[in-house]
């Protein structure tokens, strides 16, 4: 393995661009990065595994690379922070050459490029086991300012960016991580609490709302319903109907703020990002989650949501 | 998973205190940290496999648990950086129940109480497949005090601590990083250049050799030979002599640093640490890597070093 990861290290730091703020990155024991002025340091890191969140075999090693980044840079935008470096640890199959493990990192290098990430650090293994691939990456974002699951309050707004459910039709592998959106947001006005859409609107706004002590109220016809959540329905009503989807399919990657109903408004008509910015629903005092149909009735929402490494195609 | 998961983190919120600098750990999409002012990030990130750098079978989780940490905290330690927090990522075998999982995280937790780290964050996935941890750390340096591989200037003094070699006897396992020596030895003096000796003396000094541009002159009478490397040599003599295995031998996670030959005196007659700390050699300017014996004669050394992976015990 020296021999293949000093090859890579060297392709690597040629392939991925010096990024602001990375002082001492591939090579040395530990990579070495400077925030700016009164920023806090954010860090998330995901585990990808071959045959649990992708399928075994080698045909999409470039969508498996860009897949594990754009998971960590989602977790990035849902804290409204802005992503510095990443730092990538591959347990690689015998079979796997160095082309094959360049392709992985040429499915992350556009991402990375987009939105200004060095790839700071890593460790390459092979090994007799499947493929493991895992991204930690470093944010930073003003003191006070990143984005948390508590702090809703009764009176906020939801909103969503883009259309909902499906995601497994292909989205959750070529997802654009919201991290402009967040960051648009996060400038346009005061968002009280926050995540990306993981595990479906229904289980991801319920944690929100555990963690703020309040309640919700999701307006079923506001709910933005994607065409491949609509397709999947129509394919396989056996799984749900198309606003089923859209409020428990997992990994749709989309955002999920609470901000002050006026701030809604105002959002809503002049949308700060061209990214889809749907007003769902409104915070209670009441604990709990309920759909509101269409002729005002309320019901109650179980938050069900994804359960990881379903039938990933 | 999500169960476990759940459970997990409501235990480790527990067990593991929470550090200065954590504003927001587990449980958000990301966490949430804070550098003092003037500090630089330091981040490093090391993945285990079982079968490769562990032996297979559930046997020693603890150990896996404390080591997956302990050579992350070794790479903190060759910045000379102080750790702040861990973020753990998990692919665990579905014969694992919580309390492996707990034992595992024990392991862990008595590094992380003594040396200040919180664990912030991490990933919890169940597969099919070998036990995967992979640990990401991290610290923070005022800026401009990390210490790197490059600085090493001819008439500089080469400085180790401990003994070295022999330390898939069992030390591979149970080391200590060397994190307060470094802080120490950073207190003590300037430090031009250093690292953690992770693939033996050789290995390791000839790449601050490289980084830096010089050469440098071991001598064969002051490398410390561990008891492990005698022992080892005894009973297995055809994997080296004791010495050699002193040289070559990797994970002996000892620090390695390049300071000026008038400091090294001083560090030296009276250690700013309690564990040994000794002179092996000078930096020269002629490029290459030598070893002089005791009659003053100088031999070309080769930079050969461990390989991960091997026979560990």
């Amino acid at each position: 393995m020296a021999g293949m990861e000093l090859e890579l290290i060297s392709w690597l730091r040629a392939r991925f661009p010096q990024a602001a703020g990375l002082v001492l990155g591939l090579g040395d024991d530990a990579a070495l990065l400077e925030l700016e002025a009164d920023e806090q340091c954010v860090v998330t890191t995901d585990m990808l595994l071959e045959g649990v969140h992708f399928p075994p075999g080698p045909q999409q090693l470039a969508r498996v690379g860009r897949k594990a980044l754009a998971v960590n840079l989602s977790d990035i935008a849902a804290m409204a922070a802005r992503p510095i470096a990443a730092f990538v640890s591959l347990a690689l199959p015998r079979s796997l050459t160095l082309a094959d493990v360049q392709t992985l990192y040429e499915g992350m290098a556009p991402l990375a490029e987009r939105y200004g990430v060095a790839l700071a650090g890593g460790d390459t293994n092979v090994w007799n086991g499947p493929l493991v691939v895992n991204v930690a990456v470093l944010g930073a974002c003003p003191a006070g300012a990143a984005l948390r699951r508590s702090g809703a309050r009764p009176g906020d707004a939801v909103l969503v960016t883009g259309p909902l459910g499906g995601s497994l039709e292909g989205k959750h592998f070529d997802f654009e991580p919201r991290i402009r959106e967040a960051l648009q947001l996060r400038s346009a006005c005061s968002l009280h609490a926050g995540c990306d859409l993981s595990d479906g609107l229904a289980l991801d706004l319920w944690r929100i709302l555990a963690e703020s002590g309040v309640g919700a109220v999701l307006d079923e016809c506001q709910v933005p319903v994607s065409d491949a959540a609509r397709r999947a329905a129509a394919e396989r009503p056996e799984g749900g109907s198309a606003l089923e989807r859209a409020l428990s399919d997992g990994e749709d990657f989309e955002l999920l703020v609470i901000v002050d109903a006026a701030d809604a408004d105002r959002l809503v008509a002049q949308p700060p990002c061209p990214v889809p910015l749907t007003r769902v629903g409104q915070i209670v005092t009441e604990r709990g989650l309920w759909l509101r149909t269409a002729d005002g009735t309320r019901h109650p929402l179980a938050p069900r949501g994804y359960v990881h490494g379903q039938e990933p195609r």
